[in-house]
């Protein structure tokens, strides 16, 4: 490198002399060999700056240093460009003479602004954390950190805001889901949940449960605070209307924030800024059900009343929201099983819990309305997948062959909605985002959100039951995406449960060959639960096992982990021995990102200061 | 049914008369009807009992209820052990003149054991919550529920104990984890961690991390109180060995209790004995690695001291354990892309995150030693899988066709170890085990632990590719499954990232044709992600979405959910008024089912003792 310096302080504006101030860097690549006979690597070059590992430079070298006679070691190969030469004359001659074909300039190497690969605050970031709600600025927090304004039923935390909506069919909704002052959500609400069981008797054989009928709002119970939610949370009533008349719950909805107990993101670094974390909160909201799976009378009338005891099953709904823009949604389930009577003739059909009680094999599916607004209405379904290729280039060794196997991304647009019925593919090598095409990140990528599988990511087995005909049809994938109509607003109906044959809402006719290619789109998206019971379901199936769960998650929708930004961001100054023989010393902090529990950005300025105000705003003491 | 009264009395010891205290109950299954010309359906019956889902009796009743005038509605068939009548008459000539098939008895429907159906504490429950544990009875709490013997490295906790192990390849590992007393767990332990990625340079396209090599024990780091782990964890040093000498880190693991902010389980119900719930605490061990994926160095060797700062991913090692006998396994990373140079020729090997630098596409993939000991160390290994059938019963209403389609189990055990390297089925409708045949719950079914898939269960996408030829052949699956041998110890070795083409340890060879029924099994189960890099992983990684993770929990290990027994399960009196219209009457506390900080049974007597016993037990307030 010293011999290459006149061309690398010129091509990339750094030397490599072997001093410690050098301003580039190598990496070797492994593997070093095949199989022992040799030792050879490609040494990658960036620069020595923070964040290093985003800076290479496109210049490489392939060297044998075999053996341990370090002057036998030897240069094979230079690559710069995508151009080949054997040695550093070759290269210097190149480009001494004006033959080299060079990188155009890079931006975003400029020595000025070369914060964007560490950890620190940006400079143009938002006080986003309170900004960006409605209602008045002026807010007392009684300990919170989240707004409810209980008259507009509007919950806002750390740049996400949004309308709460209740109703019997199928409880909590979301409504107009803002991050940072843009919508992402239109509408998220749950649109059934089918149970469809199987066994050797006409109960089981016969049960194919579709639970919006019996009214998953009308359903929905008082929490126990301390138990369903933290005693701190706050809690929301919700009303609901039936054929019974009207019916208040004081605890129906609640709403707190959770520390996940790990970070968001971290890093120990030594390089000035590398140093720091993000503290990992959500906001939840939630609502738990207990789903009248069960129809039950005492001699009265074959059904009881939805506000009555004919509990079963307990869907809790769970919507977390995560401070870089990601949303989490979740459905737990306990409660009773539906119990079958035992007997050896039902194997294969459940499992023994008790002598002669089974609890019967049944598959959940559970599907949401995810009405995304990416970045606007005009939106456009991107499959992203991956496959192995092989290829060649001029510049492979012999060592490893002329071809290489690897892996490559296919991105392409599902443009018509018959293609747009959808299972994740094997091995989940492949994805879903609705992009807005025309509104790119900076980086030129259209700006998009995936829908990420969570928790047993998992569609109906059964396809083809005549009590399950055409009445569920969005159970058969793991999510569809069609475009957003007010004559299609919902994947089923009350009625549904009933009319297998000849449902209200036939969700395959949503499907009849639309363009859906920058259009108002919505993705119905399911979780689910293949629920094979076993001993440990008595008395009540655990919420720990029986959970489902799916992402919405920004996919370059900006241009950087916005995270950076928040309040929970803190930056560490590395410690000044790198600790090679002990224990490291102290950290410092260098800077709490942002403060202010009144909103407002109170940069401190001393290390103990900044301290101060991290223990203050975590609730968390500190001594590092 | 008051027809039926003294049939329904002698063989189920119950009546349905019409009257609020009847003793049977019927619950009408649905779907109704297929497409509105009529309205019929099974009624279960079961007894009217506390957790009454649980006590079908095996009787059912075909009815016609089309139309809204009831003196219309009709019964058209009656189904009892199999046996298919016509009416009431038929039913009643062949209960009377002795031709019925009758059912045997039925010991778990004796009248005076049924609080199994409840959530009432079991009477035969172990204090567990601080028993067999090792170590002196008398503890120093500290604020903490769980004990850490810093000389033994033994962590205890709500019955679950085990011995921590640390060293250089791996880090942290887990031994003789026990539960109850009885060992699940010989050795828990990382096994190595793949990266191999793809490009159109030279650094990309080689490019086919082991991190054993590097060390994840060497590369630990201390983690940030407050940030990593929260503030009042326990904090435990660990001690590593290299070429440089040893290296101490005082903040190597964490330990905490985690409140995971939904219950365990929970019921709302009615009936006595119905309502209640399990807090859901969780006890996390951890630990967090700053690989070093890639070597650089300052010009002075090619190789960065494992301890220097040559960091990267950050892995976070994540053992949580739960009330019920689940081990969570869960693994996320952060940290700064190998990043690359972008230009378009990079098309389908990741994505532009800056102008001229990219996130490049890799998979992580990594693999875990999981020495179960189910019930002992003879262990099978079991494959549980679903399939759809389609079967005929004589009952078949012709409503609804001859045949009915439905799912049903398979289950099958793999003799081979040859056939025991597995993926998970499409849509996962299939599952592995590892159970003692020979240790049977007490419902007859063999005794065992299940390896579930929790968020993004992937195996490595590339096969085949020279650079990963056969140093990572566990890479190819989802999890494997062979004898435990002590000429097997680990997956891998440090040695096998530069010998692909000659690994110190073949994982295939581990496969040769032996037997793996009842022997002492190993699992060796992968965790992974599919890594396309996008914008928001700039600066870092969020380990919201970088995190993937499998469950080990029991199946039929137990006879019921034992997180009943413990002290975080309360029992919650029923509404005296269903609240039909209008909100509940205050819930009363009628037992939190143990207490004690000292570990001793102190039950309360009152409900208001009950109910500050929770308050302090669970440090909450609690308002009913």
């Amino acid at each position: 490198m010293p011999q290459l310096a006149e061309a690398t302080k010129e091509l990339f504006g750094g030397v490599a002399l072997g001093h410690p101030n050098d301003t580039l860097v190598g990496v070797v690549m492994a593997p070093f060999s095949f199989d022992g006979s040799f030792r050879r690597g490609w040494v990658s070059w960036r620069r020595n700056i923070p964040g290093l590992w985003l800076h290479p430079i496109n210049f490489f070298q392939y060297i044998d240093f075999s053996g341990t006679d370090s002057s036998a070691w030897k240069l094979l190969k230079i690559v710069y460009n995508h151009q080949v030469f054997a040695g550093v004359d070759d290269f210097l001659s190149a480009f001494r003479n004006g033959t080299l074909k060079r990188l155009p300039d890079r931006p975003d190497q400029d020595p000025e602004h070369l914060a964007w690969s560490t950890r620190k605050r940006p400079a143009n970031a938002a006080q986003r954390d309170l900004d960006h709600l409605p209602g008045p600025r002026s807010v007392s927090f009684g300990g919170l950190r989240f707004r409810v304004d209980r008259a507009l039923q509007y919950v806002s935390w750390m740049g996400w805001g949004m309308y709460l909506g209740f109703n019997r069919d199928m409880g909590l909704s979301l409504w107009d889901v803002r991050f940072r002052g843009e919508r992402v959500l239109y509408e998220l609400a749950p649109q059934e949940a089918i149970a469809q069981y199987s066994g050797n008797d006409p109960m089981q054989t016969t049960t194919a449960w579709l639970d919006r009928f019996f009214g998953m709002g009308s359903a929905v119970r008082d929490m126990l605070p301390g138990y369903d939610c933290p005693h701190e949370a706050v809690y929301l009533p919700a009303t609901t209307h039936n054929f019974e008349g009207s019916l208040t719950r004081s605890r129906a909805i609640c709403i707190f924030e959770h520390d996940t107990g790990r970070p968001l993101t971290r890093h120990t670094g030594y390089h000035d800024g590398e140093f720091g974390a993000v503290r990992g909160y959500v906001l939840v909201v939630r609502s738990i059900s207990t789903v009248g799976n069960y129809d039950y009378c005492n001699g009265e009338s074959l059904f009881c009343s939805p506000s009555d005891d004919c509990p079963s099953h307990r869907p809790q709904f769970d919507y977390m929201f995560h401070l870089d823009g990601t949303i989490e949604v979740r459905l737990s389930a306990s409660g009773y099983l539906q119990g079958g009577f035992w007997e050896p003739g039902q194997e294969g059909y459940g499992t023994a819990i008790r002598e002669t009680t089974m609890g019967s094999l049944h598959d959940h599916v559970i599907n949401y309305k995810v009405d995304l607004d990416v970045a606007g209405l005009e939106n456009s379904l991107l499959f992203t997948s991956t496959a192995q290729e092989s290829i060649s280039q001029p510049w492979f060794e012999d060592d490893w062959g002329s071809t290489v196997i690897q892996q490559k991304i296919s991105r392409e647009y599902i443009d018509n909605e018959d293609d747009a019925l959808l299972k994740f593919p094997p091995n989940f090598q492949g994805g879903y985002a609705l992009v807005n095409k025309e509104q790119k990140n900076k980086w030129d990528i259209p700006r998009g959100y995936a829908i990420h599988p969570g928790y047993s990511p998992i569609h109906n087995t059964v396809v083809g039951s005549k009590r399950l005909l055409n009445n569920a049809n969005w159970a058969r994938y793991n999510l569809a995406v069609s475009r957003r109509k007010d004559t299609e607003p919902t994947s089923s109906s009350m009625w549904n449960l009933n009319l297998p044959g000849s449902p209200m809402v036939d969700f395959h006719k949503f499907f009849d060959g639309e363009n859906i290619t920058q259009e108002d789109l919505v993705a119905w998206v399911n979780v689910g639960m293949h629920h094979l019971p076993q001993a440990e379901d008595s008395p009540n199936t655990r919420t720990n096992l029986a959970a489902s769960s799916f992402f919405l998650t920004p996919l370059n929708y900006f241009d950087a982990d916005i995270s950076m930004d928040s309040t929970n961001a803190i930056l560490i100054s590395a410690p000044t021995q790198p600790g090679r023989h002990g224990p490291v010393p102290p950290f410092e902090y260098v800077g709490v990102q942002a403060f202010g529990l009144d909103g407002k950005p109170a940069p401190p300025t001393t290390a103990e200061e900044m301290r101060k105000a991290a223990e203050l705003y975590h609730r968390i003491k500190i001594e590092l």
